[in-house]
Formats: structure tokens, C-alpha cells, sequence
């Protein structure tokens, strides 16, 4: 035969190895208001030293002007982006919008992101040690509110040596974060992205995040907050994970991946199995939340963002924003029942009426409020498109 | 002094001496299906002997036609209206609506309301003596469905000599109920009133009936089931009820009734007692409903409206409708987010494909789905004139 030899295939690239993939990454620590200088928290109360876990994606430019501060919601962590090791299945949380050429692409901006204090990543929570017992804090953990938690991400900011932010962005409780960030350091952001988000969580917003508390509380596993060592509120934790993630998605989403289909069965067995296949995919994401999560982290996380509440600031939502000069986009999404498409509209009116330049795009989409880490296409067209323009601003 | 002598005032009347009120009431007892004569339910097995508890106000005329037949959903009983004693603070939950000269008019109508099978308020359920064992079912109870409530209903309806019903009616779970009539006995069903009801429940229905499930069955109390006797899974009965009551409210009701108001304090405390008013609200709910219900019950009745799926009948939703004559009324709620105005518009559409008679109303009410227990005035103009109309076309 006259054929020429078959070249070897390529080795198909890992995950990490994909071009518009940052890679490999690694978490780092910063430890700050160390005793007796501790951080002053809004409740009065101090806290120190504060651990903040976090990871940067691509290089800091040499006027130190490209970062961009990205905030994780309940679920997620410091870690948005890339792989922790070869042989990780799963990237960082946001790693669909993280990375060369992508939304927030890494080849023109340097990206931040850390674990909130309150949270169970690493940076300091419920679950570290209390230096003043040498025992896990549990309950005696300082409430904290969504403007501690920046306060103490602006100190991530000034160890990094940054001065300007090029923008802060997040979706729901990150998004909040951002909000925060606009209205607390005015002079240091130059624009804001702000994903199915709320300037302000309504009663009912409240009244779910209560039902979680109430059975993680009353989980006997619980014991006061006071578990760590020994096994943990797994149950109560799973039940409030369920109520939340459902909050995440909408009726439609859910009749379109499940309906009514039956789990591994043709017919009901009328049994309290979980005959449909709801249920199942449900106690599933409720029990893997649990295997994952600090119960006492999700008490604390989801009282900050009840105390959220822009909207009751002196003089209201306008004059909140009126030392921002950041330009602002926002999102928000169709079948978003949690965070609805008016809590958004009220932040933009608020914005105009402040003076501030801002974008706004309703989202048609199906997938309910987590739709800010799903819909990617469209996010991405939106956000590039205003990062460019935040970059035309500057010229 | 010359005036005249002041007039003794009268006693202003009890609640129950009202002339729109039905007045004082008792509950009544009916067994059937006594062993042998079993009876036989959707699953295939059998359950006997079944008692239903009920209530009846207003006459059965001599024709005998004139009875509605009333059924309660999740947190109702047969005592839908009247006073148990003269001290009663609390009458039947639907006394807004039955009574002289109400919506249903007890002048004109015999208006009948059973606890249905599966409850705890005396009709037989799991916490109902099995006598195969002389113990509680518990778990061993069978599981039904909407259509055995209504078969048991149908024996019911025999003992009490009816051969017609002028109306069957229900919201909710009790719209399920009246539907399941107009298909399984058309020829005895002359109209119907189905308010903020479905036809068929969601995979997101499904899945807030999990999460209330799995706060039950996940409370050490439970016992699996076996908790007759000894203190009950209160704790996972208080977390199932305030899930499903928050699924009742809407976002604009709790923001108008609460906001973000504060419980006994004028400030935030940063602590983790009920500090919003609506958590101590939705708190309280759930308690009093744990010490009110039975939980295996709610395991049952949640179940039970999983089942429930009209659209998936042989033929579809139109097809279940061909044999019914009966002329239809429903209405919906605007802000109802739990059994939204499409699921009733499903019903409409496949009502007139069938060729039956049908009205349908969308209310604007912010209470969210509960608003059929709560929008008296609008619901009384709307069926009474329903009813109205189908005397008229008797006649």
C-alpha cells in the first residue's frame, strides 16, 4: 500500500490544558488585623486575626489598573477559576466565565477572588479557632454583615497594592458584595457588575432564609452550634440546602429537566421512595451541600444578607450611590423568582437618578436565578462588550 | 333632669348567633367498608373500615338537589364553617363563604364537608387504629390518592341518599377534589367550583412536598412512623408547615404585612433570635400547626397531590373532561405563584375543547395562593352569580 504513514494523534489536552483554561491554580492566604488590632465589625464587635483564602487569575499590568474583583454567592468559594490539580474534575465555580478570552478574560485583566469572612474555605469563620478559647468559635462567632465582609476584602486589596479596581462583579449574594463595594470605596471602583442581585432582601427572601436556620437549629445534631469534632447537623443542613437550591431554580426549569418523570421505576409503586425524579435529584443536592459545608457558615452567611438593605440607607437607594462615579451594568433574569427582574430595575432607576452611568439586560431565560452561572453565552456578549466600553471610558 | 330612662342595651349576639351565621354544629361519623367488603384503592390494596367525619349546613331540600359538596385542602377539616361550642373563638375555615345568604347560601343550599381519607381530624388515616394489628397504622397506612378521597366521598354521598350534587367546590388540594368529581361521576355533578387549584402538580410542587417530607422523615421523632403514643416529630413538622405555608403567601403580601420590620426591637441585634417580625410570624405558624396536625397525615396528603396529574389521563386533560356535562367556574389568583393562573387557563382551554360550559375569573389579589381563603368579597359576587346561572339553566 502506498499510503503514508498515520501521524500519531495528539494526546487530547486535559481541561486545564485548554487554551481559554487558566490552568493550574493555586489559593493563597492573607492574614490580617492581628490581635490587638482587630477589625472592627458594624455590630460592634471585633474580630482577629481574620484569615482570607483567595486566588488570582492573570497578570497584574505594570500601572496595576486591570484587577477585577469577583464575589462568590453561598455555594461557591475563592476558588472561580481553573483546576487545583491535573486529574480535578471539576474547575472553580465561575471558570465558564473566567479565562483567556473569555467574559472576564484573563489576558487583559487580573482577577481576585477570595472566600468571604463567615464562610467555610478557608478564610476565617464560624468553624476556625477562637484564639481567645483555642476551640472552635460556633456560635460565638460574630454576626457579620455583607459591609464586613468588603471591609475585610479591602484589606485583600491593599496587601495586593491595588489603588484602582477595574471593576467588582458578582451575582446574587456576590453581587451584593459588589453593590457594597460601589458605595463603601467610590474612589477606588471604576465600574460594577451586578448579576441577579438584590439592593435589598425582601420578607421573603427573610422568611426562606429563616426556614434553613430553623432546621439546621433544630437538627439535635446541632447542639448549639457546637458540633465541630463530632458529627454534624447533616440532616437539618440538607433540608435548608433543599429549600434554597429550589429558590435557585424556576418551575419551568424544573418541568423541563424533570416533570413528572418517575426515578427508575415505569409506574408508581405508592411507596414514600422518591418515586419522581425530582425528589431524588433534590435529596441529592441537598445531601452532597451537606458533606461540604459548615452548618454554623450557613446560619451566619444567610443573616448577612438579611441585614442587607441598601435600600434603607439615609436618604435611600439614590443617595447611597450618589459618591459612586463607577459605570454599572446589570443583569437579571426572566424566570428569576427570588431576585426578580424589578429589584434590579429598582437599582438602575436608583443609579439614574444618582447620576451614574449604568447598563441594564433582562435575560430571557428559564433557568431561574441561577441563571448568572448558566446562561454564559449571552452573559459573556454583555460583559465583554461592557468592559470594553468601561476601557473606552478610561482612554 | 327630664330625660327619659336610657334604654337597657342589648347583648350584642356571640359570633355564632349571627344571622349569617350557620350557628352552632356538630360533627357526624360515617363507617363503611367493613371487613370483608373492603375498600379497594387506586394502589391495589385495601383499606377498611373507613370512617369519614363530617358536617352538613343548610337544609337538603325535599327534591333532594340543592347539596354542594365543600372540600377542604391541607390545613382545613370537615368543619368548614358554624361554632363547635358557644365559646368557639375560631369557626369552621371557610365561614367567610357558607351561611345565610353567604356565597354558598345555606337558605338555598345543603352544603356537605368531610375530612377526607389520609386526614387527622377524624375521618381515617395513619393515626387511625389498624385492626389488623389493634395498633396505629403509621407507615403502614396505605397510600392513596385524590381519587380515593373521592371514592370514599362517593359512599358518603350514597349514605346520605343524594343521587345529584348541585356543586361540588374546593380550592386548592380541594379543587383537586371537585375536578376528580366532574370526571370520575359526571353524571351526578351539575357545576363546579375549582379556585387557585391544578389539575396536575409540578415538578416544583413535587418538590417543595419533599422538602417537607424529608423535614418528617429526618426528625429523630419520627421513629419511622411509630411515634403514636410518645412525643411526635414536631420539630420536622413545624419545618414542613413553614415551607408550605411561605408557598402559600407571595412576595407583595409578607412585603406588606412585614417588610423588613423588626420583632420587639428597634435595631439590629446581631444575634440569631427571630429578629425580623417575619420569621417570628413564620415561626409561630409552624409550631402551631405541629402541635395541631398529625405528621404521618401531612407524609400522606403531600403524597397524595404528587399523584395528582389530569393533563396525563389517557387522552389528555380534555379527554378526562368528555363525559362531564357539569358547567364550570373557575378563578385563579394573580399572585398566586404556587397553582399560577396558566395551570387554571389549562384547565379552561381543555373544558371548552371538551364542550362544557365554563367561566373563569383571574382575581388581582396580592395574597398569594391563600387568597381563596381570604378574597370573601370578590369570590362571594363571582359564585353566587355562578350559582345563580345554574339554577337558571336547570329550570
Amino acid at each position: 500500500m502506498n499510503s503514508t504513514p498515520r501521524s500519531t494523534s495528539p494526546v487530547s489536552p486535559q481541561p486545564w490544558q485548554r487554551p481559554n483554561s487558566v490552568g493550574l491554580v493555586e489559593p493563597h492566604d492573607f492574614r490580617f488585623a492581628e490581635p490587638p488590632d482587630q477589625m472592627v465589625l458594624e455590630s460592634g464587635r471585633t474580630l482577629g486575626p481574620v484569615d482570607l483564602r483567595y486566588e488570582t487569575y492573570g497578570e497584574l499590568n505594570a500601572a496595576r489598573d486591570n484587577a477585577v474583583l469577583v464575589f462568590h454567592a453561598t455555594s461557591g468559594s475563592h476558588h472561580a477559576a481553573g483546576y487545583h490539580t491535573p486529574g480535578d474534575r471539576r474547575p472553580g465555580w465561575w471558570d465558564a466565565m473566567i479565562g483567556p478570552g473569555k467574559a472576564f478574560d484573563t489576558n487583559r485583566y487580573h482577577v481576585v477572588c477570595s472566600n468571604f469572612i463567615g464562610g467555610c474555605h478557608g478564610s476565617t469563620g464560624p468553624a476556625s479557632v477562637d484564639p481567645a478559647t483555642g476551640k472552635p468559635y460556633g456560635v460565638h462567632f460574630p454576626v457579620i454583615t455583607i459591609g464586613d465582609m468588603v471591609t475585610a476584602q479591602r484589606e485583600l486589596v491593599r496587601h495586593l497594592g491595588l489603588d484602582k479596581i477595574y471593576c467588582v462583579a458578582g451575582g446574587s449574594m456576590g453581587g451584593m458584595q459588589a453593590l457594597e463595594w460601589t458605595v463603601r470605596f467610590p474612589e477606588m471602583v471604576q465600574s460594577a457588575i451586578i448579576l441577579a442581585s438584590t439592593a435589598t432582601i425582601s420578607a421573603q427572601g427573610i422568611a426562606f432564609h429563616a426556614i434553613g436556620r430553623n432546621a439546621i437549629t433544630t437538627d439535635p445534631g446541632w447542639h448549639e452550634g457546637n458540633y465541630y469534632g463530632r458529627d454534624h447537623p447533616r440532616r437539618g443542613l440538607a433540608t435548608a440546602r433543599m429549600v434554597g437550591h429550589l429558590t435557585y431554580l424556576s418551575d419551568e426549569s424544573l418541568g423541563q429537566r424533570f416533570g413528572r418523570k418517575l426515578q427508575e421505576r415505569d409506574r408508581f409503586e405508592y411507596d414514600f421512595s422518591h418515586e419522581f425524579e425530582v425528589e431524588s435529584y433534590l435529596d441529592y443536592k441537598g445531601r452532597q451541600f451537606a458533606e461540604q459545608f459548615d452548618a454554623n457558615s450557613y446560619l451566619y452567611i444567610t443573616k448577612a444578607m438579611d441585614y442587607y438593605d441598601l435600600n434603607g440607607r439615609s436618604g435611600g437607594l439614590a443617595a447611597a450611590f450618589g459618591p459612586s462615579h463607577a459605570k454599572f451594568l446589570l443583569a437579571s433574569f426572566t424566570s428569576d423568582w427570588l431576585y426578580p427582574s424589578r429589584q434590579s430595575k429598582a437599582i438602575v432607576s436608583a443609579l439614574m437618578q444618582a447620576g451614574n452611568d449604568v447598563s441594564y439586560v433582562e435575560i430571557d431565560s428559564p433557568h431561574g436565578h441561577d441563571s448568572f452561572l448558566i446562561e454564559t453565552e449571552r452573559q459573556t456578549r454583555v460583559i465583554s462588550s461592557f468592559l470594553a466600553s468601561v476601557r473606552q471610558r478610561r482612554q
